[in-house]
């Protein structure tokens, strides 16, 4: 039924294919990985444009939030059977975007689409393919779990939700101890989003059977950040997360899962907003966490470190479409200041996932080896 | 802010609120429980209305799937600030429902609520409190984990996903083994559905808590149900998904979790079209489960059972607006010929996630106890 109608494009509507050869736009479009079951859209071909096929017969209008930067996004073109359809102005950046669908001026999900928790609500998710994807694959290797916890936290009188990975192996065997990363999302998201847009859990299972890092267990939970608008960062108490993850999640951890449960195994980690957090927190509390990672998420001052022997290891990353000299020069001066400091840039990316994804790959195989 | 408003409607539209009144409508709509962080709509009363408001200032119509049965959903109206709302003609039966919207023709979800797997796709859900929802609450009690495992499947030539709910003190405890039960979504939906909509894990956390079951683990996977489309069940071949569950996912479950692995410690039950799969498995491997239960899913008849030493329990249920003397005449019919059958029916629900909670609560303290 595909070739078919493959093959009926191809002979019957010769004009439009070779219009849209001369436009540059290679007619190789597959369904988004990211796909609800089933769903032929959205759709990417392997330059990195998107295309979309809403249905809505009675719509006036339906614009996608993606698009070329600032340029508002991609109106789509009804035909006569009250499909909306079109395609982005340009090739999107490779990895995970997320994006919405503007219906007659009401905001609503793409209904071909997953959906993910980002800007404070469910919004849907597309892939586009990254030349190095398959270090975020799922692959026939021994898998780690993810496991909801539920831990009691006396300071906001709730019981709070993390997501906890632990490598292949942890489950079986009944002795090993292991350190723990603590990783934060960013603002609008939650704890799901490290696992479920960022890969996490397949990110490490790849890099343990390839022998590349000492395994560890990753801890996500909320970081209250989406208490504080947009644009209104200064605004934000450090005190209640800072309360919740230290004095709360850190110990319900260490009694309920096989950690090494001292300050030389522990590490935070935080990509954005998360990383403004991992960077008070880190500082606050040098005597629990001794590897500090700010992802897309600011610099150190040296000034900042008051005892520099308790800390193992600062990783600065962030993508080349961001501000990759700011994080080069704070890794210098940190280095010129006695620190293990370690920068990482990922090409052609921006303040999206593939950085994070990325920056993960880079930051694992460092942790823990000191 | 929301003081304001409730203020204004009172004194200012008083004649409004009186109609309301007399049509019997109580004007105490709060949030349902299953929003989205924040969002105000949809609502639900105390009666078991449910209320719905959706921005789309250019739409020309916006209706909600749900409503009374059969008579096609909620049309909202418009007002001249672009939100259309509108409230169910009638009351909707307490508990889960699944529901979307039709935007000028189109099929969407609604922004104010949170998806779930129903209806081979993600769709809104809405919660109708129930006047015994506490049995499902979140409560400061000690909470099991729920893990996502990926485990490897020859026969599909896949990594397929399961979730794994272990008891509380699995975690911290390194002996202690558990029986396990091994309990199956329905047509349209998957893996999630049993956490999600059902919230086995807080109902078991709750009886656990109360003493009230002896601890057992978990296990949800995907049934292939939605290979087959709706109203072509016939057509299902029970043998890709049995191979998966019997050869694949138990050897890997016995394998990574403490259980007790053995037939005396194996429960398989499923609701709706879990509930064919699990008569069909049991009836097929015997020597694999001891423990079955139907809900809202068929019956046994005891022909169908070749040694009855071997079953330890059959659990028939459903909602009392189903069919509920088919269930207990076929229980009476599985007493007689000395099979341990247990029915349960539960009071003014249908074929829908309130009567499968319930079927839990009402199995799980059966299970595992000769």
């Amino acid at each position: 039924m595909k070739l078919n109608l493959a093959t009926l494009i191809v002979l019957g509507l010769s004009t439009t294919v070779c219009m849209a050869q001369s436009s540059g736009i290679k007619d190789d479009f597959k369904p988004s990985a990211l796909n609800q079951p089933g769903q032929e859209y959205p759709q990417v071909n392997s330059q990195g444009y998107a295309r979309f096929k809403i249905f809505a017969p009675k719509a006036d209008s339906v614009k996608v939030s993606l698009g070329l930067g600032g340029r508002g996004g991609t109106q789509l073109t009804k035909n006569d059977q009250g499909y909306f359809t079109g395609t982005t102005e340009g090739p999107m950046d490779q990895g995970f975007h997320y994006y919405h669908l503007t219906v007659d001026g009401g905001t609503f999900n793409d209904p071909g689409a997953l959906n993910f928790y980002g800007s404070t609500r469910w919004e849907s998710g597309i892939e586009i393919p990254a030349h190095d994807q398959d270090f975020y694959a799922l692959k026939d290797v021994p898998h780690g779990n993810v496991q909801q916890i539920l831990f009691p936290s006396k300071s906001t009188n709730t019981s709070r939700r993390a997501f906890v990975y632990t490598p292949p192996g942890y489950a079986s065997d009944s002795k090993t101890r292991y350190p723990v990363l603590y990783l934060q999302h960013g603002w609008g998201e939650d704890e799901t989003a490290w696992m479920n847009q960022g890969h996490a859990n397949l990110i490490m299972d790849n890099l343990i059977a390839e022998g590349k890092v000492k395994p560890f267990i990753i801890v996500n939970t909320y970081g209250m950040t989406n208490e504080v608008k947009w644009g209104k960062m200064r605004d934000f108490s450090i005190i209640p997360f800072q309360t919740v993850l230290v004095d709360e999640l850190i110990p319900y951890v260490d009694a309920n899962f096989r950690t090494l449960a001292n300050q030389a195994n522990r590490a935070m980690a935080g990509l954005s907003m998360g990383g403004m957090e991992t960077h008070t927190i880190t500082l606050n509390k040098p005597e629990v966490f001794s590897y500090y990672a700010l992802l897309s998420g600011g610099t150190y001052n040296p000034a900042e470190i008051k005892d520099k022997s308790k800390v193992k290891l600062i990783f600065l990353s962030c993508g080349s479409k961001e501000n990759p000299e700011r994080v080069k020069s704070a890794t210098e001066e940190l280095k010129k200041a006695g620190i293990n400091a370690v920068s990482y840039v990922s090409e052609d990316t921006a303040h999206e996932f593939l950085t994070w994804r990325r920056s993960l790959r880079e930051l694992a195989p460092k942790l823990f080896r000191n």
